[in-house]
């Protein structure tokens, strides 16, 4: 039986020292970290979770595993492009933003069609119906809570 | 050679008259209506395409036409479920969302993300990079103005 | 309401010249003509539906327009790579195969998995569960009957 | 970094013994087990590879984790219907194909489409391009030196 899932989305560099942590926390309690497996945010939060001996699944939009970071352990090659964002975010219990542009904005929404509880840790998109925390800390138990 | 179109996105009851007319002068105006190929603000846009003599595209969630609105003269059927969100937005030249919710606000962003022009007809999400449009004329206009 | 839909399928130059008839017998009898919106016999069978004076629906792979014939009146593009091959069999009403490599097989199999009628133009796949035909006339009635 | 990762696809109750095996012996020799997350086949491979010690990716093409097999130990939850096929393909570094229908063909053919190299354990489908094994054994032996 799988562990505890959750996704890690987001995007932009001065954002990856926070992702880490986020990362880092949630192996710390147990859960899997899961990203799109690529760059700056995706691979500080893969990065923080191995620096716990966590667990990461990383998906990828394109058809191998070219780009994929160093700290994703198992890798899902998905072939669909952006499309591969809706699986981000399914595969999560729930999820948790940090940073992030328009493509994270897009995750937010179908996490939040798909009803996975979402975090936001500011500063970052406001959604109607995602939860916001202004700490990795907080973010973290947010989630934890909510999937309780 | 196709000619411009325009994906009109939203859902909501109460926003299905500005959805039609919205749909009503992009036909007017020349362009192919595409939408989700559902109900309320999809099947009110296409409902004003084709009161004006217009095309209409629907591009549809499940594995066969169920669902879609009579409105639709070509009907793709994804079978991607809510991935079709990314095919509806990516179809258009450009994108107007008329209301919606968390799929529309998906739309939204893989729509920013591939460069297309988004208009928002108030009220509606408020996203960085959409422009805002308070009449249906007015959202058409910008549309058409934006793929000039 | 959508008219009858035959998504025709395949690639190889060699083939061309059979896709084309097909799309124009296709469409002669009234049926659009769904293709992958790219080159060899799925131009053909979108030039020959338009000889005869018909309408065709291209269904590209890829974020932009780039690639589509000039044969396709409404393009619809989906962005998900080869995962749109599923979308191009669904939205048949039954499905025609001219030619083809590895990724008609992948669509024949989904339009079997779907429950489309398909039928494969010989020389091309043998696949249980697909009906076979000599000439393109006979191909095109077989769909049509198959769908009657 | 990910270790081997090999795909086990297939379907039918009457091929579970065989793709247990499968299973088995990719754990035994370090690769992690694929596979679409399901009943049958997949359940087989995954449960095989869980008796040796291994570990294992189910996707699956629904929006949540229901119906997942209790041997999978990362989900991945992609909301793609039957476009996850390709995601299962192209999550591999090699293929075994074991019993199956037409959802194992178009995943055959995707899997050919991305280059990967397929075994088909006999009986089973026969494509141009797939290699053929008569025993678990010896299509585990002829993936793991098709990616040596």
């Amino acid at each position: 039986m799988p562990a505890l899932q959750v996704s890690v989305i987001g995007s932009g560099a001065e954002h990856e020292e926070r992702a880490e942590e986020v990362g880092r926390l949630l192996a710390e309690r147990g859960a899997t970290v899961v990203t799109g497996g690529l760059g700056e945010v995706m691979a500080a939060a893969a990065r923080g979770a191995k620096s716990a001996g966590g667990t990461t699944v990383g998906i990828l939009p394109g058809e191998t595993r070219a780009g994929a970071n160093e700290w994703v352990d198992h890798v899902v090659v998905t072939g669909v492009g952006h499309a591969r964002n809706l699986a981000v975010v399914a595969s999560g219990d729930a999820v948790i933003a940090v940073g992030g542009r328009h493509g994270t904005l897009a995750e937010i929404g179908f996490a939040l069609v798909l009803g996975r509880p979402v975090v936001v840790l500011e500063p970052g998109w406001e959604v109607e119906g995602a939860m916001r925390a202004q700490t990795a800390e907080q973010a973290v138990r947010l989630v934890l809570d909510a999937v309780a």
